[in-house]
């Protein structure tokens, strides 16, 4: 009966993506409630989305402590590493999503007494509908080990790139069309940024989930939906 | 003679430091390199940096399979393993690091032919020499263990912040002043919030060293020398 008192490495494996689940869900419960704070101008709804980002923290934590521990008491071969190596570093990404979500949320404080432009707001809630799938479909590739769905993830984040250069855009037209609109198009412009940023993280664990699979790093260079990089003219930068 | 050709583990962990410090030599001297493209408008050195973004993930990718062959190989125990996973983190701080000089870089291409405001460059000249000391002096406290330096550090972080917050508000006064400052300045506010992202990726590194020396995380709350997170006036945010 020994096996209901010591856990098996299995158990211990299923016990970190339970975390990384948790982290997920949550993090794309923060996301959510930021764009809707951002929408109706819902300060409390902010205030307790920026808390709420301690307990992704908090469980960033726990699935280090875990692993670390894990790794002590296994000693598992290299191919075992690299799974648990990688569950630290998802859950590292995570936790920068959920700081992402935090900024957003601290944008919607600060413009929450501002008439904004709904047109602009429309834009980045869908951006963020987006980036909310995206995050979803690349913990189902890591929980499924599916290198397709993890590539589908990968190549579609330049639709977020695009979307972010789009909004970018739009939102300078309204600042040099209307000055008194300069502070808060900054701070959507930054709202997107961060949406656009949460893109990038779920792209990063699509890699790391090719990684596990495959045993070899992706090569290829990304795809950039934004293709502004290098044009000095009202564009955003594709940044990393 | 065997110690010749068997490598030991503390040579295997000097190994892995070289490497670190490499990559923070190299993410020293991007960030440099793009406030000089941003400065001078020199293009060539722009792309030259982007380029050599490359070098530090290649190290990244290097540093990590490093630690992954030295676990596997050594089976240390917990507290050596944290040294490792340590060195994999910083080594992804330092990824990130120059991923945000990439940025700059990508600005300065972006703004090239523009007449720019020389004050508005001195500002991010001054605060990007402050970040590059910080993650100097970070990555001496990393070799050092030392507590102190990694906490000085930590604490100095507010400045950059604070710095961030005079040049966002002088950035949005140009912007407010003339409509066609507009589009550069909308560059330079984000080449100045990547500086100010490396001073919060140098702070990351300070905790490590915290918790690495320390057996425990660093529970402090962060210094914000941006006081204006929940200001709905002409302030930036601090971000994370």
């Amino acid at each position: 009966m020994t096996e209901h008192i010591v856990s098996s490495y299995d158990e211990e494996l299923k016990n970190l993506a339970v975390k990384l689940t948790r982290m997920g869900g949550l993090a794309e419960k923060l996301l959510t409630d930021s764009i809707v704070a951002l929408h109706t101008s819902d300060q409390d709804l902010a205030l307790r989305t920026i808390e709420a980002d301690e307990q992704i923290d908090e469980l960033e934590h726990e699935v280090e402590e875990a692993a670390i521990l894990m790794i002590a008491k296994r000693q598992p071969m290299a191919v075992d590493l690299r799974e648990i190596i990688a569950a630290i570093k998802i859950s590292s990404e995570l936790e920068r999503i959920g700081d992402m979500a935090k900024n957003i949320a601290k944008r919607a404080v600060a413009i929450q007494s501002e008439i904004i432009a709904q047109r602009a707001i429309l834009g980045i809630d869908h951006m963020s509908r987006i980036a909310s799938e995206q995050l979803k479909d690349v913990l189902d590739s890591f929980a499924q080990r599916d290198v397709d769905k993890a590539m589908a993830v990968w190549h579609r984040d330049s639709e977020i790139d695009a979307m972010y250069t789009s909004i970018f855009r739009e939102l300078l037209t309204y600042m040099m069309e209307d000055p008194r609109s300069i502070t808060y198009s900054t701070h959507l412009l930054f709202a997107a940024k961060n949406i656009e940023r949460i893109g990038d993280h779920a792209t990063n664990i699509a890699e790391m989930v090719f990684y596990l699979v495959k045993g070899e790093p992706l090569r290829e260079q990304r795809p950039k939906g934004d293709t502004s990089s290098f044009t000095p003219a009202d564009y955003p930068q594709s940044d990393d």
